[in-house]
């Protein structure tokens, strides 16, 4: 039996353009961009044009204010430590939210240790942020904010527009982790007005080994990977070339299919909570009902352990996760969860169900029938839903 | 005409085996080896291979003291700037050679910044260091030595194992650079002795956008990309699978037919010594003759200029470099040359053939006839070279 795969923010398959691009490169085009005879120039011509598309994708109007990276984590390390180690002349305070990825909440572990200080301002119960309370946190030492564009575990989508405004009239900077909604959502960097934005190729169908970062003219950031002239100095290293070329490649097809992708997503969000109710009780749909990524789906099942309901899942050839696959060699309940005022126990039962645009209706309603089954099993074992009930 | 490419350092294509194992991870394994259903464990299965395989060719006893990066000078970032971070609190000073990879001297350049000091070690005529000078270097407050393991302009080999003996004894750790040199001649992190070192797939037939390092166990190193707990928590960030499983292929590959291919690459370099005097002369033979890379011979071509004579190799479908390619953003003369003692005009004559495993001693008759002629060329038309002859 086939699996369907309802954990498409852990990965998702090439494109089979992106896998024929992949080949032709690796076949045809595997020159070094930087060497001074034609194999370098036809790897160069194939780098410019996947930066256009990728140039595209996120309305950037200057290629070369995209740079490659070897995926959205580094694009982030690269983005933070950079900015904050250029700027730190300026001042060396940072802030945040309580609801980044690990990759930002790791770069600015790694910035306190340099004497960086962070603050990191609370969400409300959709995971949202109120842009008044980085207005508060900010401070005249202050330098770099980052705020997510979507967030991985319950899809809420922040305020990004708004907070530009703010760190322009500060006059500090702002960086936008933006991996999984570029390619997924429109992400539009000058209407945003970010100064910098990571992004990834997996989440449009593009291959793992390849991110970007767009950095916006002008601004002060060291390079993360130190070495030679590649990416105009600001990212060491011989060029994935493959992985690059792919991604331009998926760009393109992204950008042609976005309404039609969105459209799809949205409408399986809609039909899996619309029905949601017909096969279960007792749960919780996590995140912001409007403000939310169209392809994900957090459900925080009480009484049981979402471990348990993914292991079930899969004997029943489902693919889902319990949250970010990022994160799942942590044993801890979401951080993510936790900020929006969610008790222990319940984000111990949260399922991420993120689709892709093969699913099909029907993969939802074979979805509930087997989550029925395993959300009845387990209750039945649970020591926790027993006492409750009895009482 | 097919193109003779005589700057393999540059870039390889890949192996046929190895694009059929990226194909068919990219078609049947694209997990997150982070999930938890059975796509994450394929891909982890995939990954855990490929690092059996590429800890074989390094001779590295336990698999898990290497971690995939995504390139050599991502390698050398992770292990030069992690080692000095993680190690500061015991003293700020690092050692190095006047010979380094731009990404070595680059990473010192960051580190100073910050307020490490450095102390290049100059190198002989042939561009070795003297053990001797690294002993002298190293001061109470030294916690790294970082020297290459092979030169990837002039191909001169270092003596790492004497210098590990005097880091071993001296108790400061001890990185090696060897990207030009893994897969390529044998390499063992065992008798070597080193503490980390720095490897790239592309070197022996992988794709690019994939690297490793070795990591003594119980050495001190902070990750260079932080973020989820992947690669052990010392390298963040959705795997490369393709690249990953294709250096794997690529390393099984080199390890078994290693001493065939560098009897190939040398008996290349040797009919190309041989033959050159009967093609042209004024002309210096660059690096170690005896202790030196096998698919490397570095031409300093008197009166003219390297670049000049790679678009005119270009133009008769020979492709070559004048230095590294990852240098070439730079018009400085190499600064390897200039440490042997070469003078500034001698050193921008400069050209660095590196043969591959499918170039055949035809191609070295090809290109020597083409070189005569272009030098001839270029020399009729260099005042230097007029200059010279008449005086």
């Amino acid at each position: 039996m086939e699996l369907i795969n309802l954990d498409h923010i852990s990965a998702n398959p090439v494109l089979p353009e992106v896998l024929d691009a992949i080949i032709d490169a690796m076949k045809n085009n595997y020159g070094n961009a930087s060497s001074q005879h034609r194999l370098g120039d036809k790897a160069s011509d194939a780098i410019s044009s996947a930066r256009e598309s990728v140039a595209r994708l996120v309305n950037c109007q200057d290629p070369r204010r995209i740079i490659f990276t070897s995926c959205g984590t580094e694009s982030v390390n690269h983005a933070i430590k950079g900015i904050a180690l250029a700027n730190m002349d300026k001042g060396k305070h940072i802030v945040t939210t309580n609801v980044e990825h690990k990759s930002v909440i790791n770069c600015m572990r790694f910035l306190k240790k340099l004497g960086f200080n962070i603050t990191s301002v609370p969400v409300d119960e959709h995971g949202r942020v109120n842009p008044q309370l980085i207005v508060k946190a900010i401070k005249n030492d202050t330098i770099l904010v980052s705020v997510m564009h979507s967030n991985n575990e319950i899809g809420t989508m922040q305020p990004i527009e708004e907070i530009a405004k703010i760190t322009k009239e500060k006059k500090v900077i702002l960086f936008c982790d933006a991996v999984d909604s570029v390619g997924v959502v429109p992400v539009d960097v000058e209407t945003l007005g970010v100064d910098a934005l990571a992004f990834a190729s997996n989440p449009f169908y593009g291959p793992t080994g390849a991110g970007g970062l767009y950095i916006r003219p002008g601004l002060k950031i060291m390079p993360l990977i130190d070495g030679g002239a590649q990416e105009k100095n600001r990212r060491a290293g011989a060029e994935n070339i493959m992985g690059i070329v792919g991604m331009g490649v998926a760009a393109d097809i992204a950008l042609k299919q976005m309404d039609e992708r969105v459209a799809h997503l949205a409408s399986l969000r809609k039909k899996m909570i619309d029905d949601l109710p017909a096969y279960i009780d007792e749960y919780i749909i996590n995140g912001d009902p409007e403000r939310c990524l169209p392809n994900l789906v957090s459900i925080s099942l009480r009484y049981i352990e979402g471990e348990s309901v993914v292991l079930m899942l899969d004997d029943d050839n489902i693919a889902a996760s319990t949250r970010s696959a990022c994160a799942s060699g942590s044993l801890r309940a979401s951080h993510v969860l936790l900020s929006t005022g969610m008790e222990f126990a319940d984000a111990q039962g949260t399922l991420v169900i993120t689709f892709g645009i093969d699913n099909k209706a029907s993969d939802v309603e074979t979805f509930l029938t087997v989550l029925k089954k395993a959300v009845t099993t387990l209750r039945e074992i649970s020591p926790l839903y027993q006492k409750e009930k009895k009482s």
